[in-house]
């Protein structure tokens, strides 16, 4: 059986997160190969090594650079503040390493799209981190949707909004500074647009609203969007609405998306991820929304627990998504979402700030804003 | 004890509705003014006078026009297809009646305003039946923001969409046609509207896409919009979305709102009209929405039944509506949403016809527009 | 057409609620019959007066005795409090009125049991106003498990729990006095059983628990249940709970029922009362509760309302309820509850009051205890 | 750092949910304790190889009884067929060892009680595993109870239903079979009383009504109970009911409890496992049950997840359930629900099949049952 040796970059609360995926993939899911947790790199020598302790890796460093460079390390795991993805994510793949990145891959279009071309060129297999994605019940809504369920598509409301930001008397860190975080609330709540990706394609055109509610904070002024309403097309014809917002009272993880079609209705919610809402035009007798509960009929759920109604957290999506990774890297399936795909989401996220700053409809694809490959927020 | 008559033109599902809330408002709440239910008009003197029979009004004719003209009329009452509200209204402001008017008020903005000129010119008290907007839950949402427990409102989330032709093989009779609906989607289901004008204020600028996602129906091709996504930017600064639909698989009323500002968030849906979901940011305590289901608190509410969780229906917010209009014909208290009002709402949809004509940004009460009076979707 | 005249006796919340429903019924529902309000009774002549006209009935007296005498009364109707309902039911049978009672219908199921013979003897057509059970939603729900789809009946689980006396420092009234009110909560709140009874039929055996929780009020000592919960077993070998209490902080109208069968469930909700669960085990793809919504298939919603998703509220129920006296008393189809059905109902609380005071099983129709016709709290 | 040496014995599902807890135990929770996972037991040594490498032990073994002996083993943990707990907890008290059992501890009341008399004389540490008792939503609503919440309590309703053998078809097993499971529904999902100990405490009289709705399946007779229902009274003065049915069509994991007191009320519901409801009676402003979404303001949530709203699943709770049984050993805080408090919900379970056979009402700690240490159905 081949072994796999991951090395791991950053161990908070999300490094922490993949290396419990990493010790747990191989019980839940027959494994084609052997995963290795090789190395773990943190800022800091001793951090690191208390870390390397904790999250069980046999070696740690406390550069980086060591660890991409590392030939003990087979698939490098970026799990560091935003900015970092990219300078990483692309030495890793300059050193030939499969890449496993969290969520956004870049701050800017154009860097995703390079991480892309690279990884393409060197043939690596590279996975984003946008967890929610994972989720059996998503799976299942594509399976059904594939299966003509809702026949052809023609509206998607997507929504991801929460509250972590509402008090504006909170001081906005990292995540409201431009250099950091790139985007506000569209960069951190775009789990939604690869919810839609997944389910419904590619949007061709957007139009975007951004607004920034506080614009002053304790901790100095807010550089990017609170909140976000965008128009969509989409290749096929189906049209909609996408909202992220960080101000939104009350909604903790409001990832939700209502998908219809000439045949049916799909609606899901994060807040409840184990349920799956389905309406089908064909039903018989007296019509209504169907409540499905997450159980082993579908296979991801099966390989955690046999009976329905149990329930998956957040940390086995994680698992799920690793053990995507790892077939990818065996040639078994491929991984999505993969840079590519990441790029693509980074393209739509980009045109709705231009669309913004234009004040209407733009293209996502558009060659002239795409290709500058500079800070999508100028 | 002053009497007033009702003179109801239309004996449909509408006529029916305002009928029994003509005989139940006396009953429900105590009444300045005493009601007759004097005449009702239909297209045909036979039927006339067998729905006024029926529905219990004195006297009946086959003439709208000399429904009008009666003497013995002091409200006229119009529950007829959308394209006849506007001469009808308009017919009896000119004889000085006060005018109680289903939605839409008419089929171009421009009639809408010269209705609303005209009723203010000639000092009659005017109402438009936008039903779920006297919700007292709506009221008590309304009195919330108010006190200001929902702090600056930041953001608005509407849909009102239904499935009534989901069905592509469905005919779309008197709907899907220009001449005798006007809009769409949007025109039917332009309630959300009303909702958000009396509890947020109104939108200064839209920014829309309609979709007639089914173009030719089995009686002919469609005229009008299935789907509409707008954008909106409302007076005070918040930003949000509207959404109408008549192709939403499953919907069947899917009237929601969810409002949030500084301090909360409320959620509405009128499936579930008895209840109205509240998060306020400085609850005592773990922290979660509240689902506070109508009861006696609500004057509205108690003037129904004495103990909360009875339940109203849809008959009821009718009556509700009714006593508005008496109380305001009567003196005590201004109706909402009057004839200037409503002529506020179609300017919004009007708006949304020209956001998505042009593909961009327009101001609600562009002048180039709003004065041609023109058919909106041109 | 024949003409029926209506003697209404009590002009409170629940009188109001006749006279709005005997005001409606011909407009809702085509009737067979014409209905008059004809006679009003009162305790005072002068608060007969005022309310005849506020209700709309033709005439008023102080003495309901000779509303119960007056041969311009077809049908007596009893909003009373419960103590009065007996006497005032027996005299109107004996004077051969049709009759329309709130319930409990006696606070002895002896009394029950002698109105039910009486009613026989005479050949008048009888309803108790159990509401809740003329709810479409639960007609459709008697017609799912009569067309088999729940299969045979394994089980049931029944509450009806408010919050009216939750609070200890309030006075208990008149329903906290065993002379007035008889039982406690199961009294007020044997609705439950009314719904039992139509959707699985009669229990057998009985094993109930009753609990005074707060003995002592501000206005006196406690004198029946604020609690009970029992066992159930029924014709046909369901089994089951039924709850009642009003003590429940938070419910409202807790009015809920499940029922389960060989081939799937049924689960319903008051405080959603437009709204039917329903779990079939051969439907087709992912399973799940399917949530029905009210609208037009059902006829007794469609009466009201063409479209869906529009709601029935309280006062609605009323109004179907009476359309099912009038059929009645016009012999188009008999009247369920009528006496003797509620004569059955009183017959299980009153059992359930036996077994709690033996402190075990017993059978409904026990002879020893049915044929004494005492207090059942004895 | 103390080291504690894991053995266990069983590698199906509830193993290897055991096994995933022992690898992630020490990241997510920072352990006064190293865990290691020592040696693995299964029926037949092959496949106990397999499964240690499987599931990450050190060492394996064919015979559970060498596991019990091992000296390297500190910890015993049981996650065989239920028939087998007894002994092997026995066999493992007897070695000294600390004892990580899966519900349910006994097939009968006796052997509950002498394993834990066996516990307290040996001085060893024991858990029964109860999964959804460790739910940090539960740890939340026990919190809000000894605040005093919801002041003195006086009612709780517990349901675990599931439709895991409603159709009649489907062969038993060994879940009917009284040999190798003991109690049918009630056995499997004793849960509901696990909650109630945690919550409300401990009854002392029950009512029960046992029923077997389906006497013969393909695999021949049934000789447990499918569904029961249950009146209890606790200490304290609370009074409920509970049920547990293997045969409730749609109900997944249907482990719902409500519990009201004086202040408020209480409602949980497993299908929903990151949700409490509560409603206070001392709440400003409109009232109504407020939903908490599970977040890190509760420890036990934080460990995983520092965002709310992220949820945890099944496998989560056995880590917390761990954690609580390793802090035990290393003596920071004692376990819940140990052997004794397991045998004392054993004890409840056998009252209940008592009072089904004698018909009535039965204390929880009669001798002349309790002592006999029998089959709990003879």
């Amino acid at each position: 059986m081949q072994t796999l040796r991951l090395g791991l970059i950053g161990s908070g609360f999300m490094g922490r997160s993949h290396a419990l995926a990493a010790h747990a993939v191989g019980l839940v899911f027959p494994q084609p190969v052997a995963l290795v947790c090789e190395l773990l790199a943190d800022c800091e020598p001793g951090q690191a090594a208390l870390q390397a302790q904790n999250l069980g890796f046999r070696r740690s460093t406390g550069d980086w650079r060591a660890l991409v460079a590392d030939p003990q390390v087979d698939i490098v795991d970026i799990c560091t503040p935003n900015h970092l993805h990219y300078p990483m994510a692309r030495a890793a793949l300059e050193a030939g390493k499969h890449v496993y990145c969290e969520k956004p891959l870049a701050l800017a279009v154009g860097q995703s799209r390079e991480l892309a071309s690279l990884a393409g060129a060197r043939d690596c297999v590279t996975l984003v981190g946008f967890n929610y994605a994972r989720n059996p019940v998503i799976t299942l809504a594509a399976e059904l949707i594939q299966c003509g369920e809702l026949g052809r598509i023609h509206h998607v409301r997507g929504t991801h909004v929460e509250d972590y930001l509402a008090d504006a008397f909170k001081p906005g860190g990292w995540r409201t500074r431009r250099a950091q975080a790139g985007l506000g609330a569209l960069g951190d709540l775009c789990h939604v647009l690869s919810l839609t990706q997944r389910l419904v394609g590619e949007p061709t055109e957007v139009c975007a609203d951004f607004q920034t509610v506080v614009s002053e904070r304790p901790d100095g002024p807010v550089e990017n969007e609170d909140q976000v309403h965008a128009l969509l097309r989409f290749t096929g014809g189906a049209t909609g609405t996408i909202e992220c917002s960080r101000m939104a009272w009350g909604r903790k993880n409001g990832l939700t998306l209502e998908v219809s079609g000439s045949a049916g209705t799909l609606y899901f919610d994060q807040e409840r991820q184990n349920e799956l809402w389905l309406y089908r035009s064909d039903e018989r007798g007296p019509e209504g929304f169907r409540r499905i509960l997450l159980g082993p009929d579908q296979p991801d759920y099966a390989a955690f627990c046999p009976a329905p109604g149990h329930g998956l957290g957040f940390n086995d999506l994680k698992v799920i998504e690793l053990r995507d990774l790892l077939a990818a890297v065996a040639g078994t399936a491929p991984a999505w979402p993969d840079f590519a795909a990441a790029a693509r989401i980074d393209a739509v996220t980009d045109a709705m700030a231009r669309s913004h700053r234009r004040g209407g409809w733009v293209g996502v694809s558009d060659p002239a804003a795409g290709g500058a490959g500079g800070n999508s927020q100028e």
